[in-house]
């Protein structure tokens, strides 16, 4: 079942032609990633317990369909679409009332410190629980 | 009396330190300026029925507290400090619970589209009426 | 040719884990993308002569390689992969000395104002042999 | 004597109304203040060395003189006004040609980590020196 928030337009995330700044998009899918993540109960601050760093992006997309204007409520959906050894895949929506404006999708893995950087490590079972309730 | 909303630190907003980076305490500002004038039915796509093309910036600041870290959610309180013959102010108070993080001010000022640039204008009484009723 | 620049990581592009924060590619790949743009004669103040109001995005991704931390210049490459009737596709590389930080692409139209809305428009034979050079 | 740099305004940074979103000179500032501390030997993976954790802002500030639009270079010119115990002070002009666009200040303070948070320190020696020679 898809995760579903709102986020909202504002005056700075316009550019001079009026429409939304497409990188905005993408700090729009990080920030629903992060909400979701919350409500789900691994958010950044909780996946220590688990052995996990972070979930790095490896791989990310988006289609623009339809402009969105200041001021305007975009509806976001998010659903999991992938979820593997280490990896994971999250498809993004995003509607101004019925009207598709974006779709985007993230392709995040897990990965543990280790001395010098940073290694892929298995997707923790509650996180996966989580995930898999979001297919 | 005070408008009041609320802000998110999403991940994006955050530093290697782990704090808000601080040019996003003006996003915000300028977002919960929008929110109010919204609210009041002046926002910046009705003021051009009022013969006012943009309520740009003249001065502004801010003054930090305390820090504000990742996934913390910031009651924003705003207060109208003066309101002149084409000018006006706005105050800021962020907050994490009682915890005040940060105060900023912005002051503004009504202006016309003319031949080759901008001018003053006089605060058009509607929006002299909402913003009175924000002191 | 591929048309070479370079892009700054501050230390508002970073986020809490000290990494580019991921969006920041996108804000860089549109930048360069005008710094082209300019470079070979149609910046966005010049497309109006040309009959084309902007040249919004259709489709883009990016795939990251290894982390980019603060305080470290990346070369940017970026190259015309596609020249169609109204569309194209520019693909950059994010590089970190020699070790490659980010690959990304932008499929941008050529559009018109019309009645309402916006239109696709033929690219420009000016701006199509620019951007012809940099395949 | 003044450091002097410059910043270009991309696409990104203006909003609706085709000037820059005035946070960005925000940003603009703290990149600065970064690059003049790297070019001065105390960029933020140096601090460590002297027993500083980093500089956060108490207070900052600008005025907005003149409005900066698309693809204009601006020259940024920033001067040490403070030098005090623990904390000093930043001024900065922003210049389009000879046309003054905007001012601001910051004023940083320098702290440590300790148990719990982090505490305000006194500059060190080679910090304060390098701050002395851009007043």
């Amino acid at each position: 079942m898809a995760f579903r928030t709102r986020r909202h337009v504002d005056w700075g995330d316009c550019d001079a032609a009026g429409i939304v700044f497409y990188p905005n998009f993408f700090r729009w899918m990080d920030s629903v990633f992060h909400e979701l993540s919350t409500e789900k109960g691994f958010d950044h601050t909780d996946l220590d317990q688990y052995g996990v760093f972070a979930t790095p992006l490896r791989d990310v997309g988006a289609a623009f369909r339809t402009p969105a204007r200041y001021n305007t409520w975009l509806t976001v959906e998010a659903l999991v679409t992938r979820v593997g050894e280490t990896g994971f895949g999250i498809g993004y929506r995003f509607l101004a009332g019925d009207r598709l404006v974006a779709e985007g999708r993230e392709d995040r893995v897990c990965v543990k410190q280790v001395l010098g950087g940073i290694s892929k490590t298995p997707i923790p079972d509650p996180i996966r629980a989580a995930l898999e309730s979001l297919r």
